[in-house]
Order: structure tokens, then C-alpha cells, then sequence
């Protein structure tokens, strides 16, 4: 009997005709409906929440879980392939273009000399139009002439590096924690300030081995399951 | 001078005068100090929070941070090698240890028959003494014969696995996302509830690829970094 009711409502979130963010009837409210105790609704919501699509907030009730945006990570991270093989609609914004001097830590992840200098490119990942994470992104800005203008024409970074000469790219590292989203963080991220954020320090290297980004990504633990296959 | 003033500050901290946690004194201070003028105090300030070495809380000043423990993640993922490989002490605290019916996930994860049992263990991870995460860790009952027993003698899960004929074992596929501390997990992290926590989800496979470990591990998120090395 349960399964049979933990099938109706799946159908429902998987159909669409309820929405990520919607409140589920109340346990009493769905007992009436199937016409069953409310232990066995109880069953039924507990294995939808183990299939992550309802998770219930202590004395709220039961939600719609949004769907999480699955993004592998891997020697060949590419945003806007990413996010499209999990079947959603890329898109990036930059808010912020920049060419200085390369701080310390930026000469050193780039291979930069004393006098290095970078072009730094600031702004938001969206997936189907919903924010997903803040990207601040560091190319060597002799190494890579034209990059600045090439990031302001085209929105993907390999679009970008293939423009000023660099076909190919691969990871070599990438360094994961957590923080809360600052105020301004939150803004751009259409969350609140305080919400779980999930950060990757990476750097990409062209096929001889040479530095042409280094950058942090800054995801919402929410929306985003990193995935890494070791195989 | 500013290098100067954050070479002197960067000594006291690596070789322990200021330890993790400490407030450094404020900006008028260490202008006195140092005879210099506050901006120059706020370029040594801001090259020690690029190093990581130092972080600032809005109106509260600059803090020592705490050193970050890196812990490798890969197809061959060994806690306590992980924390050695650090130059920190490992040890673990199982809080929990139970037998029971596993739920369709945690069937669906260690390939189980529709009747399968698993054995859960939860604790606690610590490096140097302090609580880095939490795990909670599903084995195959049936298929890992005595396994309850193995892990309540031997803290490591290698070897209560080799206990149980297990010799080897891999990481097929970690999935990471980001939430925050509810109470119960801040109590045994000794972190405010609230805090920003990195949950990992893995499979665990013997040599012959069958599932021996299914688990989640919530990392403190400004304890840990996970390192990826995609090379």
C-alpha cells in the first residue's frame, strides 16, 4: 500500500504538477486522500525523502526538494559540457573584468614572474537560469594576450583560451571546503546569507604542462552534488 | 616595510608564539608597534589572509587561523593514512554501532537482496584530537560475517575489514555536496550549529569490484580540505 502512495507522489514531483519549493499536504490531509493510517503515509514520504526528492523541515511539513545540479569533477572539467549532460540549459555572467599584478599566491599557482601580470574575471554559473555558483577565475595575462577581450565576447572559458591560442586544457588539482555565504555571495546566488557554501580552488594547465587558469568556484551545497568517478 | 611587518607576524605564527584562534592585535596597535602607518599594516595584514594564515571577522579584527588538514581524496582513500600523511595523529570514535534491515537506498548502494541487513557505524573522526568529521558508515552484514565485531576492536576501518577477509579494497565514486551543522552534529564537531559542513557520499568496492563500504562523512568545512590530484 505504501509503495502504491510513495508512487502517486513521485509521479506528481516527477511530472511537474508539483513544483521544487512546494509545501506536500499534511500527513492527516494525505491519510484522508488514500484513505490509509498515517503510518503507512509516513512510509511512503520517508522513501521519497531517501530518494532525495522530499525532505521534510521539523515542523513544517514536507517539501519538493529541489533537483540537484550534478557537476563532475575530473582531469577534464568543462562548465558548459557539464551542466549539459545533466540535461539543463549552461549559461554564465561576468560581472567583473580585470587585468593587475598577480598577488603572490597568483604568481606562484600561474608560474608567474615578480612582475607578472593577470587578468581576473568574476561573476555567476547558471543552470536553467538558476544560480548555481560564483566563479573568480585567473589567466596570465602576457602568456595569454587577448584574453580579456576574448572572456568579454564569448561566455565559455574554453570558447576563450581556444580564441587566444590554447585548444586544449586539462585539471591538474582541485582543493574542496566549505563556508557560509557572505552577504554579497548570497545576493548574486539568490540565497541567504549564512547558506552552505561549497568552494574549489582548481588550476587547468594547457597539454605541455603550462598554468592558463587558476581560480576559485564557489557552489551552492544546496543545488550542487560534485561527483567524482575513480575508475 | 610591509613585507617586513608580515614576515615578523608570520614568524610568531608558524613557530607558535600566536596559536590558532588567537586575535592579533588591532590595526592602531601594530602600527604603534611598528612605527608605521595603518595602511601599511593592512597590506601586511591582507598578504597573511592570502596565505591562508590569518582571517578577518567584520568588526571583531584578525585571527590566527587554524591549519587546515588536507586529507586526499582518490580511488585509494585511507583515513588514517590520509591524516598521517599530514603530520597529524588519526584516531576515530564509533558512537554507534547497529545491525538492522537496510533501507532501499542503502540496498540499492551495497547490492542487497530485498531482505539484505547491514551494519551501521557512527563516530566521529579526529585529527591531533580535534573532530574533524563524522561518519556514518553502512557494511553488507551478511556478506562481511562478524564485521560488528571487528569494527568494535580495531579502530581502522582497513583493518577491521581485513579482519572480516576483506584485503583490499577501492573507492568507486564519491559524491560531495554542503549543508549546515544542525545541533547535534555542531556538539560533536565542537562547532556552532550553523557551521558549514562538506558531506561526501562514497562506495567502497573489493578487488573484484563488489561493495563492501556505502557511507557519508561530513568534513567541517574550515577544518578540511579535500585535495583532488587528477593526474
Amino acid at each position: 500500500m505504501w509503495t502504491a502512495i510513495a508512487e502517486t507522489l513521485r509521479r506528481e514531483i516527477v511530472e511537474g504538477s508539483r513544483q521544487p519549493g512546494d509545501r506536500l499536504p499534511t500527513e492527516a490531509q494525505l491519510s484522508r486522500r488514500f484513505g490509509v493510517n498515517r503510518h503507512t503515509v509516513r512510509r511512503a514520504l520517508s522513501r521519497l525523502g531517501e530518494e532525495g526528492l522530499v525532505h521534510s523541515r521539523r515542523g513544517a511539513g514536507a517539501f519538493v526538494a529541489a533537483r540537484r545540479t550534478e557537476y563532475p569533477l575530473g582531469a577534464r572539467v568543462r562548465f558548459h559540457r557539464n551542466i549539459r549532460a545533466g540535461g539543463r540549459l549552461p549559461s554564465r555572467r561576468i560581472d567583473h573584468l580585470e587585468e593587475r599584478p598577480a598577488t603572490a599566491e597568483e604568481a606562484e599557482a600561474l608560474e608567474l614572474g615578480p612582475s607578472g601580470r593577470i587578468v581576473l574575471a568574476e561573476g555567476v554559473s547558471f543552470a536553467d537560469g538558476c544560480p548555481i555558483a560564483l566563479f573568480a577565475s585567473r589567466f596570465p595575462a602576457e602568456r595569454l594576450a587577448g584574453i580579456a577581450q576574448a572572456l568579454a565576447e564569448v561566455a565559455s572559458v574554453t570558447e576563450a583560451l581556444a580564441r587566444v591560442g590554447v585548444g586544449d586544457y586539462a585539471r591538474r588539482s582541485t582543493r574542496i571546503g566549505g563556508e557560509l555565504a557572505d552577504p554579497a555571495q548570497a545576493a548574486k546566488l539568490e540565497l541567504s546569507p549564512g547558506a552552505p557554501l561549497v568552494w574549489t580552488e582548481s588550476l587547468n594547465v594547457d597539454p605541455g604542462g603550462v598554468p592558463v587558469e587558476y581560480g576559485f568556484t564557489y557552489f551552492s551545497g544546496e543545488r550542487v552534488t560534485l561527483v567524482l568517478d575513480h575508475s
